[in-house]
């Protein structure tokens, strides 16, 4: 049995002890009854995942996984190929929208290659990125299928065994990612998962004009039809319309679920990872926290098919991890609510009148 | 002249030229054109209001105003008006909601006695809290106004001379309360700032039962065909359907606004001060960031008079200032993008092809 068949298998749902211990607790805190709403639903949810009623999220790793698509030859980004190696640049220099927002939430940034068109050899070599990469590019998704069997298994297997690694020193996951083109990919996984017509669920990515827009959705609609992928095998879209990094995200959501350890997904290319990992085990999801509504419009029909409701609401549709980063704030604050506040009999407050 | 008119008339808008020289660097950032959204928008306010394009936020206080309403005695809250006392204890040994999230988000709690109904002189001797009560709660607002016109002034000004002390080490300020009854004191001002019948902006506060609901809504229709408030005279709404702790929130913000630096307001409460702040001086809501969005129905109409969208929107209904201590994280976010973020110049990274 591979690494992917194991660790599908040994994910297990939430602690429901646990659960209902964390919300007993609650339930008596010094305020009145269930007065931090969400914050409250995402501490029992915490307490579930870990099995704890002292979840610990201290240590906080964001993963920016970055790979190219082939894709990008039919002229549906704003941005050329190149852009993907050179924002790799600027996330090891400290200088992008991630590495902002991670030192705000106090967050470890790992950059990781997982399949750019550019020779990052030395990056690797320094270790300042992690090598995982499937090849340089995928293919263009719009003449046949994105990639071969072994890379989208080889993809998730990546995630995997990177989460494995990472997590001795992680106790909360975050997912970003970087990609000229990714969009294209994730609206295909999209429209395939989701069961949507391309134009309901692409958007105009990094910026592209209407008449750009509708070339985008032409692109994405001809892929499908001659891929046709099986809508309820997640390898199966992984490998016909996905993207190296969005196989390797699927594979830190499954590891992340392995280690019951509270993942916050990104925008709209970090949850079409996600729809991979929902289809491959249903059971991951209960690890997954969507941390922001993207602008991109399909990702509402993806956040419905997750049955997720992000914590998050702010015009934003960067990826790279930026939300997820963003939202490890409220993940610690709701744990500050469960472990931290005082109940009622604790802190000789009077109770409500009956 | 007074402390009050003093400050009123020392409050400036705008720096334009610094919001001007914030949006011509966040236009430059290496990444799609304004893809961090609302937060982007919120760093240009910053620029503005700060008059840096380095705006400084590091030194967080959270200010939570506790005050007593006589209106109590009518059987508005689920809670017996000693837990207004009871919370201030919990506040001080560190166990409230208020204090887990302000930790969460390293802001420095300040508890301040606005006019509680009971005895608070050994924490204020021992400098646990601010002592600037304006009496032991308010008079019954059903049955006549809640204040004088000297409480009400001085409410204010207490607030305006607490922030000015505050002010020498403190960059960013929040807003929080605690007074039992002051939902039913801010629904009044909420209903003749905003123009709306009582039952419009009346909620169910700490839990009140649909029975005592309507009980609470006769009550505020009572307040205001006894009181007849003048809606353009902040200080006519605030002494006679108002509380101590809403006047102290008003003279926080027109104060912050006299230097410059930010404030966020949390929720129903404290939106209630901030009407009275705009009545009073409308340039002062140049200061002003909305936190979060209350469960409170009345919420939305206050916000809507301010012409303010919050940053968050959680379920939350406790005040105490915890929205605002969130809301701080995104506060530091926009900073940190503003400030931390290379333009596609610094980062020799690609720009959009036209």
């Amino acid at each position: 049995m591979g690494l992917l068949q194991e660790t599908i298998q040994s994910v297990l749902p939430h602690d429901k002890e646990s659960r209902k211990k964390a919300r007993d607790r609650l339930d008596q805190l010094s305020m009145p009854h269930w007065a931090l709403g969400r914050l409250m639903d995402l501490a029992v949810d915490l307490a579930g995942m870990t099995g704890s009623i002292r979840p610990k999220v201290a240590r906080k790793t964001m993963v920016t996984m970055a790979g190219d698509h082939g894709v990008v030859a039919e002229g549906v980004s704003q941005y050329p190929q190149e852009v993907t190696l050179q924002m790799i640049h600027n996330f090891v220099n400290g200088g992008a929208g991630i590495n902002a927002l991670a030192r705000q939430s106090k967050a470890n940034v790992v950059v990781v290659d997982m399949g750019v068109s550019g020779d990052l050899s030395t990056l690797i070599q320094e270790e300042k990125i992690k090598g995982c990469s499937q090849g340089k590019g995928t293919a263009n998704l719009a003449l046949g299928p994105a990639m071969t069997q072994a890379q989208a298994v080889g993809s998730i297997e990546s995630g995997i065994r990177l989460a494995n690694e990472l997590g001795r020193q992680s106790d909360l996951f975050g997912t970003g990612e970087m990609g000229i083109g990714n969009t294209t990919a994730s609206s295909a996984i999209a429209a395939v998962v989701c069961n949507k017509a391309p134009r309901y669920v692409t958007g105009h990515g990094t910026g592209i004009d209407t008449q750009k827009h509708q070339h985008k959705i032409e692109i994405i609609t001809k892929a499908l039809e001659i891929n046709r992928p099986d809508p309820q095998d997640g390898i199966d879209v992984l490998r016909k319309v996905g993207g190296f990094e969005i196989g390797g995200i699927a594979g830190l959501i499954l590891a992340s679920a392995v280690q019951r350890k509270p993942i916050l997904i990104d925008g709209f290319i970090s949850t079409a990872g996600a729809l991979i990992a929902k289809l491959l085990c249903p059971t991951s999801m209960d690890y997954v926290i969507a941390a922001h509504r993207s602008v991109e419009p399909g990702h509402a029909y993806m956040l419905e098919f997750l049955d997720k409701n992000p914590l998050l609401d702010l015009g934003m549709r960067l990826g790279e991890g930026t939300g997820a980063a963003l939202a490890m704030n409220l993940v610690e604050a709701a744990v500050a609510v469960l472990c931290e506040v005082a109940t009622f009999e604790e802190a000789s407050v009077s109770k409500a009148v009956e």
